[in-house]
């Protein structure tokens, strides 16, 4: 009020708003609930969530846990505006991430992180979050929501993920019975998943000068639909391979960043390696367009995308035909046989060999 | 190559080091390897973290689960070149967050996101981290280091925390049990913790035109100093209250964003409030400062910060000296009753009565 005084300071003047933040807490609170699963013994509001094991039915329960990210696919829901999915990707993605260790989730945490709080698109994405936990028999068991001015650009967020799910001790998979021999079985993607956004973008907005509503012809939808296309859950047609006393399943990868160079790797055991067979599946056009659009040299792309590929299966060689089986029971048509375990060198081995 | 022509583009040169990434990785995982106890299964390099449950010898778990980040208490961090305590921060702030339900910590994993990774600041960082996970007995099970050009400016970060921990379902501390009558007993904070810095920067920096690295006579600290004291942990004092068949504190609340007057609420059950007497501590000279160098009042300070109470136990009068003692002789001599629980409205009333 006075001049050259001194002007009472608060919070809300240092831009932290904290009544829009109840507000928003208000109503994730509402979508949280809807997730609540059998384990959830308190509501939102509380300093920390609580889950309640006895409900998972688990005699020795191992607990797996994964944190995760979106990466710079956010960066396509700033372009256009739509942030209904990335929590769907977030999810799905952790989700993967301890399905292949045979865990199923329990609860999910989200860290929500702004310059300025938008409460519609806050709501928006927790929306998204709070569906992929329903899909998956997940609970939203809590998060935080932060809201730190000059940390982002204005309309731009971060969005991080924790989820906790849990698995007999006994039926850990690690990949330890993995022998040369065994096949690897390979699931679709439904697009770049959520890696290999920062290449992407290069290629469409710097190289190719797109905008995020152009029609790509050879995709036959926009650049947005595209590489906003949702990360997929594994789940509903993994889990009647788990379900027996044994699992039908030496290992799985779960194909993100790295792409299956990097990935399939780390499930293998010493003195093996992985063949693929590049042949073996039609790789998507989302993935032929980047390639030839960025003239990205093939080893790049399978270092970096997952090609039409987002988990592999490792089956003994027998067992082949009954997990492509209940794999097609469970709703999926599109599994294939990719390749083998060999003895040789840990990594993995393209074929036909590449140029 | 090529000029004018289409060079070949690949994930390097889209902004993203995998290389780099790989080297940081594999230094975190060194330090992560030092907090494992006795629950972890599996190195931090497979899909998620695993953690056997029955190494925490309860008959009937509950998991307790919370995810936070550091807020803007960052901006001292990238000010100062001063990483190695965020990490601290960061774990101790989740440890109280679920200790206040009655839980000891079992695991954490970070989120840690930058423009671009600087190897030396992720390392320090996570340094942090795991000393924090030691000191707490918790393992640090595992994490992403997510590199997002664009989103975060040259040397900035954000970094978020995923916490569990579990505790007997019988012993779970939910506030039920809270009634008129009885006590509150105060914990010392060391500083702000992690809470008010938007506001504690702009009045040392844009309104006192401070340099982080400036003395502040009152204080007889740099600004640094004073404000990136770390957030403590107050497992060590308050476990030994948990310890028996019945736990001997009812309730507690972690003062973060909001206060006393925003946090306390929340273990209150209905027809009771809590009546806090601003004369039984000394607020500490940081707080002090602020609010004169700020003109904020104090309805405000007390809605922003601790004021130098990072944590209340509400416990019944007849055992207040007992849980007194029992914090002395862990350690803590700060100890103090500072108000009770009354009939009323839900919410905080304090005394005497400001102006």
């Amino acid at each position: 009020m006075a001049e050259c005084g001194r002007s009472a300071m608060d919070y809300k003047k240092a831009g932290v708003d904290i009544d829009a933040g109840n507000e928003v807490v208000r109503q994730i609170t509402g979508l949280a609930k809807a997730t609540a699963t059998r384990g959830v013994l308190s509501d939102l509001g509380s300093f920390g969530g609580l889950f309640h094991l006895g409900a998972s039915g688990l005699k020795d329960p191992v607990l797996v846990a994964s944190a995760d990210g979106v990466g710079t696919k956010l960066r396509l829901a700033f372009m256009s505006g739509i942030h209904g999915t990335i929590g769907m990707d977030l999810v799905n993605h952790c989700v993967n991430d301890i399905l292949v260790q045979g865990a199923e989730p329990l609860f999910f945490l989200d860290y929500l992180a702004t310059g300025r709080l938008d409460p519609d698109v806050a709501v928006q994405i927790v929306d998204g979050l709070a569906r992929a936990c329903r899909d998956n028999g997940c609970a939203l068991l809590g998060g935080e929501t932060a809201e730190m001015p000059g940390f982002y650009a204005d309309g731009e967020y971060d969005v991080a993920g924790f989820i906790v799910g849990a698995v007999e001790r006994t039926k850990v998979i690690d990949g330890r019975g993995i022998a040369a021999g065994d096949a690897l079985v390979g699931l679709p993607s439904t697009g770049l998943h959520t890696n290999g956004y920062s290449l992407a973008r290069s290629i469409a907005f710097d190289r190719l000068k797109l905008s995020v509503h152009d029609r790509v012809p050879e995709l036959g939808t926009t650049v947005a639909e595209a590489l906003l296309a949702p990360h997929r859950s594994y789940l509903p047609v993994v889990r009647p391979l788990l379900a027996g006393a044994r699992p039908l399943v030496k290992g799985m990868a779960h194909i993100t960043g790295g792409g299956i160079t990097e990935n399939l790797p780390r499930v293998l055991p010493a003195g093996t390696e992985a063949v693929v067979r590049l042949d073996a599946w039609n790789v998507p056009p989302i993935f032929q367009w980047l390639e030839r659009a960025g003239g990205v040299p093939r080893e790049d792309m399978l270092r970096t995308f997952n090609m039409g590929i987002g988990l592999i299966l490792v089956v003994s060689r027998d067992r082949t035909a009954e997990v492509v089986d209940q794999i097609r029971n469970a709703g999926e048509s599109g599994a294939n046989v990719i390749g083998s375990i060999e003895p040789g060198g840990a990594g993995v081995v393209y074929e036909p060999r590449q140029p």
